[in-house]
């Protein structure tokens, strides 16, 4: 794009709320070469612009980073997550807040599992020792006699007490630094709980990374994983949009593969077989497999056979696998649909299966805890050489150590109050709560869908989504068309638009008219 | 390198605390592909490897991820901060915890500053809010006139309490993810505080990330300016790591450029103008300009004059200055050296430097918080373009929020108690006594270096470092060489093993008594 050429950037996906989209000078890069004179045209001033920006926008220079300059791999980098969906509630959200009146009174964000933004409780016993650990003061006193220790002794259990001393003295104070691959003693604990987890089978704590919150630990992989352009990946489609984003700001190939839905969305060795080879036929050099199990966003756990079929494929194809595990005990059908962890399944398979790179990675932000805001997690390495981890603790390194907040949640959701402790009644009652109602809410959710004109939807057996079908009319693609959206993008919208998408107890019976509505105005003759 | 060919890869540098420097397969990418056959020779088990180590020594295949097809920016990546010192001293820790009997009884890191680590007491105030907030079962009887109610009044003073209320109603719980760019109230704070700082210079809330340390925000930014392998950065010699470390991991070009140690480490235009015009000659695209100040690990607090010729250069040369100003409340002499903000010196400069681009860097971690476990900070965008904004908005989004602990200490850090308050001469008495202890401390560095053969030292202004010279004997040079090693790890090496490095109090005296024997040792006759 030519001198001082003006051209309009949407940037609709991902403003920030309340910024309108961006004019922008489209530079090619030598314009902006310190020896060179720009006279760029001048620009409208968006009232919804910061005096910073009015600043860059009036100044007779473009700025050094513009869309033309900026990394493209970041500008390409694609996180629906946060996007227009998302953004356009954002604003409905702050409108309502400024007592404007709507056609709902209240915004219910379902972009992403944040449980706890949705009202959900945390549990009172890790929330207390999180608290106690963190407050040097209180913990002094614990053991005084005085009114202090009383009144401590009054507001905390004793074995809150207790294990916030053992925390304490373990992690030291909240406010350091600590080692880079996780305060030990939570790894040890880390691996202790896997290896109950998983009958039995050894863990090591040198194996296990803490991470801020899973995200952080799949990014730590794929930047050691991707070593070139040509570097491709396997990740499901359906998918969490982290895999596809990551991949695209570490310049790596995403190589999808499909999840088969009409077989509650298992995995085909045959479909996987035929992406690996087509992809490395075309050059591209796969180096590992993502497998979101339970799964996000389709809810399904797979089996076994499934499991041992994708471990196989794995190893003949010479493939990693990175399994996110992180919904592990969101599982709604033990009996017939048990979650089994791929390291369990793996070491069930003999020494001829030693050798497979798996990676598995674990958060305090699902279950549930739902404790995002943390970002607390962890992955274990099966199978690595010692020389990898070492550059992954290097890489651990240079962002100095995760939150302690967040180790400190990992321990305790590894470790959590036993029967016979004092805090074991409230602990139970409440974690069978929030269980049972994020069950209820998925069957509720899945009754609701598969009733609904043009709609199917499998049962979610774990995690916190559902994943219709929605076969929508003709009339309402165009209609999408005409509006130069997707036309997912467009019902969403319009559901938003009308509904708000409110509190799960509303929630279903807005949907069911909604759907109706949209259907009546668009059916097909 | 070839088929089955065994190469010893040390990794000292990088190795976990008790992990042997691996023996590692060395294959060339294609002797990994899915269908060749590979029979490497076998490796010595070593008794220090793990049981999933061992598994894959002993397997028939080499894995997937090795040295050779491992992300090389990723291996190449240097992080001395972690390294080979690092790693030896925290062995001798291990030593000593199992009761072994060494030359010392404990080890102090001065690797990195990690105040708390070294029995730096957090400020009660801050932690008291934080447990509060954190902690719903306690804010929920704040108010109650029964025994709960009147035990946490006893122990925590009215204006924690409210402040705790206040903060709980904007942030909401700490367990969800907040705004990816940090919870709106928290950016509204920090915007009062650099307004305020700067002497009324107005900041937007919409130009400000909380991120998850100051580290994280150099990242982000890195991220968007490192647009391929010909973009160089300008960075401070002697720097902060993360610089070298980021912009290798990135593919970027560090672009070094000299302090002037004789003039109090200050910045010469001269040599700047050298080092950017140098590198473009070479074809280097260099887009920024990183400054440390007050300096890491130098400790100069840069002249106002300094900081406009600075900013001149920059708008000249077309470079985003990128602002490392998390030292900016450690600044031991404000009467000849106070500390001023590159925003508020540019902003001073008139409308024809409105469009400089600058970023300013902030943390939890320094000042008299030492907060670093928290991973607290937050960056402020001067002069960016919109569209650019929201690249970084997106890049925020894909890692979900910072903590939610972070973002609180940080709201904390820009807003104390005031005069008044109950909490307000605790919180006096507590950070004057830090401040104090750092400023002594400083000192009696410096004045200790000085008086050493062979060493020169600089005064520090500001920040937790002084960073002195030691003129070597020829003799210890060409003993370090015999042990392969650089002659300042050598001679850091050498006190390490000899003293530890204890606590301060005896610090210098162990210091002045190595330093002594070590010149005797190698004094050039």
């Amino acid at each position: 794009m030519g001198l001082g050429q003006i051209v309009a950037q949407s940037q609709g996906h991902f403003n920030p709320p309340g910024v309108a989209p961006a004019r922008e000078y489209s530079l090619s890069k030598h314009f902006v070469h310190p020896f060179r004179k720009v006279q760029p045209k001048p620009i409208p001033v968006d009232d919804t612009m910061s005096p910073t920006t009015r600043a860059v926008i009036e100044a007779d220079h473009p700025p050094v980073l513009t869309l033309d300059t900026i990394n493209r791999h970041v500008r390409d980098a694609q996180y629906a997550v946060r996007g227009e969906l998302a953004i356009r509630a954002e604003k409905y959200r702050e409108r309502l807040a400024a007592g404007e009146k709507l056609p709902f009174d209240e915004i219910t964000l379902c972009n992403i599992g944040n449980p706890q933004q949705l009202g959900q409780k945390p549990i009172t016993f890790f929330r207390q020792v999180s608290a106690l650990v963190d407050c040097p003061s209180l913990l002094a006193v614990a053991d005084s006699q005085g009114p202090d220790g009383e009144a401590l002794r009054l507001l905390f259990p004793a074995d809150v007490i207790a294990r916030a001393q053992k925390l304490a003295k373990a992690v030291g104070s909240t406010g350091s630094y600590s080692h880079s691959q996780g305060v030990p003693c939570v790894r040890q604990n880390v691996a202790r709980f896997i290896s109950e987890r998983d009958g039995g089978v050894p863990a090591n704590p040198d194996d296990i990374f803490l991470t801020s919150g899973a995200s952080d630990g799949v990014r730590m992989l794929l930047n050691c994983i991707i070593s070139g352009p040509e570097v491709g990946v396997l990740i499901p489609i359906p998918q969490y949009p982290l895999y596809s984003a990551a991949l695209t700001l570490m310049h790596g190939r995403p190589v999808p593969y499909g999840l088969n839905e009409t077989a509650g969305w298992s995995m085909s060795v045959a479909d996987l077989t035929a992406s690996v080879r087509a992809a490395r036929e075309n050059g591209t050099d796969v180096r590992a497999l993502v497998v979101i199990n339970p799964g996000n966003p389709t809810g399904q756990c797979l089996s076994e056979e499934n499991i041992r079929e994708i471990i196989e494929f794995a190893r003949n194809e010479r493939l990693i696998i990175m399994a996110d595990e992180v919904y592990q005990t969101n599982v709604y059908y033990p009996e017939d649909r048990p979650f089994h962890s791929f390291k369990k399944v793996l070491r069930s398979m003999g020494p001829s299966f030693d050798n497979v790179e798996l990676v598995s990675f674990h958060s305090t932000s699902k279950g549930v805890l739902g404790e995002c805001g943390r970002r607390g997690g962890y992955f274990e390495l099966c199978g690595f050489s010692p020389a990898v981890r070492d550059q992954l603790y290097k890489l651990a390194s240079i962002s100095l150590c995760p939150s302690v907040h967040g180790q400190i949640m990992v321990d305790l959701m590894v470790n959590p109050p036993k029967e016979g402790d004092t805090s074991f009644p409230l602990y139970q009652e409440e974690t069978s709560a929030i269980f049972n109602s994020l069950k209820q809410r998925a069957e509720q959710l899945t009754s609701v869908f598969v009733e609904l004109e043009g709609v199917t939807c499998e049962r979610a057996d774990g995690a916190m989504y559902t994943f219709p079908r929605i076969r929508l009319p003709a009339k309402a693609i165009a209609a999408a068309e005409e509006a130069g959206q997707a036309p997912d993008l467009f019902y969403c919208l319009a559901l938003l638009d009308s509904t708000g998408i409110e509190r799960f107890a509303r929630f279903t019976g807005l949907l069911r008219d909604f759907h109706q509505k949209f259907m009546e105005q668009y059916r097909d003759e």
